[in-house]
């Protein structure tokens, strides 16, 4: 079940076994010059059909789109047993048809249900993507802001002056790289955190981190590009200073940093992780409104508020960390969790940007979705599951009138 | 249902009445520095409605990906009257959810199901999309080549050298582009036409002619990588000639050049029109084995098989066309069907990359899909439309156990 089948050289379509670790892909595709477009921290780790069963969104979304755009073909075993090949080679019932390719308008496209479905419809057997030609030069810039309000014109500038080579947008706060450096192994790494943390924000406000990334097909035009960027951003004081990485290593080191983000945290003591969406000009006012809540708090005087996450969508990671505590105080929690979740629906923003629902969001679920959706939703589970067999209590509760009960 | 609701200057994102005609809507975010990423022959008629409904594909698939990677709200009449409200604003039952988010992972996502759907499953009243900031740069090269095995060159050069600005790679065979200069009224593109046509190809086959965009952020990077893209591959002789159109009025008749196809070969008489996708290797192989095949057939001697499409994503229209015969035959017509579909679907194609399916293709589905996807889709069918009120007779066919034979 991690098998890599194909890879296309015209069309770009590689075609892999759900089991396949994501890294192993990205290396399969890049020695054949093509980039898988998903790239995620846990890549070492997880697999492809996981990444599609949870709809992993990542650093390249903003560029590349997410999985409902370059997922194009699947196989699927559903719960009463029936194997699916949508958009892929194999059905022994059918006259020829099978290969697949980038449009298909044949029926409905059945895969985009277990996209994000978190395996409760039906376990994804293979996968075929859709690769773009790998880009031949790639930089990296590490900027500092004084300001959310300069972090929002650098976004702006970014998106007009890099355009299509701009392949990631991250932010990361102060209290997240001040951990970051504090549990950092690496000397090199330890360094550049050194020199970027010596930075003081103004007003009171500590500084904030973007990591951007370009990709492209022109090393001349890309580092021109980003070189220009970077200067007038200086010269008009919107960045305080900045650092471009072009050679590999240094690259990796700025993104290792950026990477270390999640681990360095769970290093300091419990944390209460949220993955949301908002508007972006509200990117920064949920982990200020935690902040505020967790002041008129007592219970916890020491815990932090962490930040980072992929800018140019929206998507924030919001970390409340208790220092030295590493047991979950679900009192705590709770109160954690009005405080965010209360402050993202306020600005209409969704309360899973990219990690899902699972168990543990099952019961938010209700109070924020569409009611008529959650309802088809019901109806879907129970049509493709009648008995309820995969992953039960996942994403929809199993009570009163739902999924269960419409067993046949 | 025509209004454009609002579009989010920070994440790009349009949200209008389904209703809203495509070129008014692409108008709209241009003028606010988007570019709505879907553009057809069709845009000055056709409804983004209709387009998310079909799933329209069109010239900028490669570069901007389907509306399954674009879409990214949605609101629906179900047929039963409910009205859901899929990553947008305005449910009432909700508690302050709702806003439109590039991320949103909160269960299944169910507009999907709606795209491409054809309006069997229910009526899109609203739709969101997400818009990359328009590019500030556009150049258009009409390339001559003299075989297939060339035009292939070219693709993988433009990939490479163009890579992130190529924006459209749109193919037209000879027997169509005579047809289209037959037919064209305005002089300034009769001329090119004229130009290009002089040119002729060896070993007895006709030249093949490739209209490549770029679009991009940068004009002195993007025109410098259009010209020695085209330089090169003049220098190499693997064009014959090739053409650079850099100003609006110029890149606008390229343009009218490719969208005349459709209508140039209507004028000619009857067209049995097919839209498929092949392997990028067998894109012209399909034509062909149809011109073999309407050799050995006496009733139609000079009926014509004109090709054009979408190269990058191996989308092929072929259309046979019978010339001053202005109604169908209906034998010839099977005929022609069996020629089309059997040549696609040894080769594993699809029997529609865009277009969908709508009643004529409706027999053939059945050949060619999944019989366990057929199956969910008729189950999906009577779930969501028991009483097969909404477009009865398209995509699937109402008989036996079919959709609705499930009625409640
Ligand atoms: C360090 C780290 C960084 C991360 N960064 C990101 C990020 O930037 N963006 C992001 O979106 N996510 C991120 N994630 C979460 C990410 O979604 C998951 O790591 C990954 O996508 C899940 O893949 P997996 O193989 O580990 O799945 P698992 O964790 O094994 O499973 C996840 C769910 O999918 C189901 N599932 C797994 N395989 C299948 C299958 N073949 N068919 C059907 N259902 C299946 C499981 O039942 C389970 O419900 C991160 C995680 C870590 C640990
Ligand atoms: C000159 C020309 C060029 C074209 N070029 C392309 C091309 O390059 N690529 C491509 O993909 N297609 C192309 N098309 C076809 C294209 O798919 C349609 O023109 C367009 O997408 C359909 O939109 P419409 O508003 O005209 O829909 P209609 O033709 O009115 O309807 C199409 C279908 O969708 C349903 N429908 C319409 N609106 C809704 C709604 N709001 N909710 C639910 N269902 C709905 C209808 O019931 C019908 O089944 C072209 C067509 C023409 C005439």
């Amino acid at each position: 079940m991690n098998n890599i089948h194909s890879l296309d050289g015209q069309s770009g379509i590689v075609v892999a076994d759900a089991g396949c670790i994501l890294q192993t892909l990205q290396e399969y595709t890049a020695e054949r010059g093509y980039l898988l477009p998903l790239d995620i921290g846990s890549k070492g780790s997880c697999q492809i059909g996981g990444n599609v069963a949870t709809n992993a969104g990542g650093c390249y979304f903003n560029r590349f789109g997410g999985l409902h755009g370059t997922v194009c073909g699947m196989e699927v075993v559903l719960p009463q047993g029936q194997v699916i090949k949508l958009n892929l080679e194999g059905s022994d019932n059918i006259e020829g048809y099978g290969g697949c390719h980038r449009k298909d308008n044949t029926g409905y496209d059945l895969k985009h249900l277990f996209i994000g479905a978190e395996g409760t419809l039906g376990v994804i057997t293979k996968v075929a993507m859709a690769c773009p030609r790998l880009p031949n030069s790639k930089n990296v810039a590490l900027l500092i802001c004084e300001s959310y309000a300069a972090v929002l014109e650098v976004l702006a500038a970014a998106k007009e002056e890099l355009g299509e080579v701009l392949s990631a947008m991250e932010l990361m706060d102060w209290s997240t790289l001040s951990l970051v450096q504090q549990h950092m192994s690496n000397k090199e790494e330890f360094m550049i955190l050194n020199e970027i943390l010596r930075f003081e924000g103004s007003q009171n406000q500590a500084p904030l981190y973007l990591l951007v990334e370009t990709q492209g097909s022109n090393a001349e035009h890309d580092l021109s590009k980003m070189d220009s960027f970077q200067t007038r951003l200086f010269e008009s004081s919107i960045i305080s200073n900045g650092y471009i990485a072009t050679d590999s290593k240094r690259i990796g080191s700025f993104w290792n940093i950026r990477e270390s983000c999640n681990p360095s945290v769970a290093l300091d003591g419990y944390v209460y992780k949220y993955d949301v969406s908002v508007p972006i000009e509200d990117y920064m006012e949920v982990a200020a409104e935690v902040k505020e809540c967790l002041s008129s708090k007592a219970s916890f005087p020491l815990a932090k508020v962490c930040v980072w996450g992929h800018l140019a969508d929206g998507n924030a990671h919001v970390n409340v960390v208790t220092p030295g505590l590493f047991d979950k105080d679900e009192a705590f929690a709770s109160y954690v969790d009005e405080a965010v979740y209360g402050s993202v629906l306020k600005r209409k923003g969704s309360i899973s940007a990219e990690h899902g629902i699972g168990q543990s969001k099952r019961d938010i679920l209700k109070r924020v979705k569409d009611k008529s959706a959650l309802d088809v939703m019901v109806q879907l589970k129970a049509m493709f599951d009648p008995r309820g067999i995969m992953n039960p209590g996942k994403v929809l509760l199993s009570e009163g009138k739902s999924a269960t009960s419409f067993d046949s």
